[in-house]
């Protein structure tokens, strides 16, 4: 029996819906086995823009500090696409993750059975898939400085800069190995070593780290080659450790051996203070609003809350096979179409999954 | 009736199997048109570190300054990974991009209908995919300054720098809406604008370009949604154009829709001098030597090289029907093994596209 804070940032289009569907399935959970959750809610991204004149206010920032955990659901939408970079959704999002050290997103990309047939890919390539991409949020190309315009000569340039400390290699690539170490025990660090310095001291950085845990195997992999194994033969990962941006475009792609980018849930890990859980997709306003989001994806993130936040390993454990059993039972919102059963809304979706967590035995 | 001077560089690995199928292949090409093609030959990457102690020695930098166009084989191999990075094969390719001013790169992803089913996508998603990707070659994180590793107050860390001039990417980019113009009129401009400076630079001179070419679309796209969208729905695509490290990553993500990347040519044009042609995988030094690999990609070159850089249309058809013709005759190399057919080396395989060239009608 615990009590946990819970901050909530809804953010902007199917964020609203998604997270409104994971926080009534945590209050299942609290029901079925007598835990307190208390939601309070703040403004992120577009909403914020709206609300309080910047995409990361203060208020929002002090609700996350003092909460246990922070569940968000996604930032971004064609209001605010013309707005100058620094009131621009996304903004708000690099600067949750900067403010609150979030440095280690796990993002795991698993394919449910019955939703094989759903992925662009072959079935026999994608089931029994189960891997976790550990993307390094806090730093390089996101980040470095200088990041901007120059007039050099009557020349116009931009400039960008991806710049690694030691130390924010050392911590990611330490949570990859922990994480395998209770996985497959295989860790494949994906890099741009042979062009890239910052790749080049990476790998160092990888090397060192993998002496301390002698029962994980390390394998170092071009980005390229990455991109292209991941289709290939996605059976071969267990834990992927990559830097931030190649992350990013990684996880994206990876999504689709799941079947939908609405399947997927994160966890963005703190150093210090609270930990963040979001789904892996974005903001969709072409169908927000309209009952028609995959709520899954930001209930797992919930589910990812419990274990990794709360330590509540069971509870989790309730939540995924909730889901499991929906998509048993044929259930699929619209994203989930192509693999047959039952086309259903965001709320008949929340609902069945609420119901079998409140019948957990 | 022409004459044409190609220098032939090899490289390591399987670069030497391949370019020598293509150079037979060309041969057959001469005697079909009668044009008198000369092949002179310099080394290039781990074999030029062997041979004069540097990935690109001036002497195979001046043999290609006096060619008509380069042909090259691919650079790398575990023999050199331990060398410090500018005695690294890859630099010579580095190099040679930067000496020539290579600024345009262009990988066309074709699915040919008898490999369909060689793809890790199922079949009807992949059928009729034709699209090219324009990859900028010579700006960008590739070649930015500063680069390298710099120790502060104790730290050590290592930077990478992203830069691109105005005029640089307006080249690129005008590259893109040409070949659009005579194609399928789409050209989707990869970047990640929502958090890179350089790809808001990128997106604005994208808009300015588009201006000239009124009767070719214009669509922006993400980075991540785009290795979404490559593997969701690959047909959407006519000409993607984006910058260095993401058409690196992309490409490669890309060839698994043809099959195999034993399958995807490049053409790298220059700004000024002669063009070099090159096949997209790597030297693969596992199966080098063993006649095995597929010179598909190679021969594939060779017929842009024809086309593009010597205007011979009918030529580079007359390679690419005979490569046609091989397929359908249920040629395989090992890659292609998953598709059926007969699985042939790589002598074989050139061969029988010799063979069709010489018989072309
Ligand atoms: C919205 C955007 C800034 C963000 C990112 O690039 O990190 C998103 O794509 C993600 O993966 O969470
Ligand atoms: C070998 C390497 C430097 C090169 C690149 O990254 O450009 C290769 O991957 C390619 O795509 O031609």
């Amino acid at each position: 029996m615990g009590n946990y804070r819970i901050a909530v940032l809804p953010g902007d289009g199917i964020g609203q819906e998604v997270t409104a569907g994971a926080v009534e399935v945590l209050k299942a959970v609290g029901v079925r086995f007598g835990h307190e959750f208390t939601f309070e809610y703040g403004w992120i991204g577009g909403a914020a823009i709206d609300e309080a004149g910047t995409p990361l206010p203060e208020e929002t920032l002090r609700l996350c500090r003092e909460s246990d955990a922070v569940l968000l659901g996604a930032v971004g939408g064609p209001k605010w696409d013309g707005n100058p970079p620094h009131l621009r959704p996304e903004k708000g999002l690099l600067a949750i993750r900067k403010q609150l050290d979030l440095y280690a997103n796990l993002r795991p990309v698993v394919c449910y059975d019955c939703l094989a047939s759903a992925s662009p890919l072959k079935p026999n390539l994608v089931q029994g898939v189960d891997f976790v991409i550990v993307r390094e949020l806090t730093g390089g190309i996101y980040f470095g400085q200088p990041s901007g315009r120059v007039v050099e000569n009557g020349e116009e340039k931009a400039v960008d800069t991806l710049l690694y400390k030691k130390e924010e290699i050392e911590r990611i690539v330490r949570m990859a190995f922990t994480l395998a170490r209770d996985r497959k025990k295989k860790v494949t660090s994906v890099d741009k070593a042979n062009v890239l310095s910052s790749s080049r001291l990476w790998r160092e950085v990888a090397e060192e780290v993998a002496k301390q845990f002698p029962d994980v195997e390390l394998e170092h992999m071009l980005v390229d080659n990455a991109a292209m194994q991941i289709i290939r033969a996605p059976k071969q990962f267990d834990v992927i450790v990559t830097e931030n941006m190649f992350g990013d475009i990684l996880s994206d792609e990876a999504s689709m051996l799941s079947g939908s980018l609405g399947m997927l849930p994160s966890a963005s890990l703190s150093a210090s203070g609270p930990s963040l859980y979001e789904p892996v997709h974005g903001s969709a306003p072409d169908i927000a609003g309209m009952n028609k989001a995959n709520p899954i994806a930001a209930i797992l993130s919930a589910a990812m809350m419990l274990r990794l936040s709360f330590g509540l390993a069971t509870e989790a454990e309730a939540i995924e096979q909730a889901v499991h059993q929906a998509l048993a039972a044929g259930l699929r919102t619209a994203d989930l179409a192509p693999s047959g059963g039952r086309v259903v809304a965001t709320d008949e979706m929340v609902e069945e999954i609420k119901t079998a967590v409140l019948d957990y035995t």
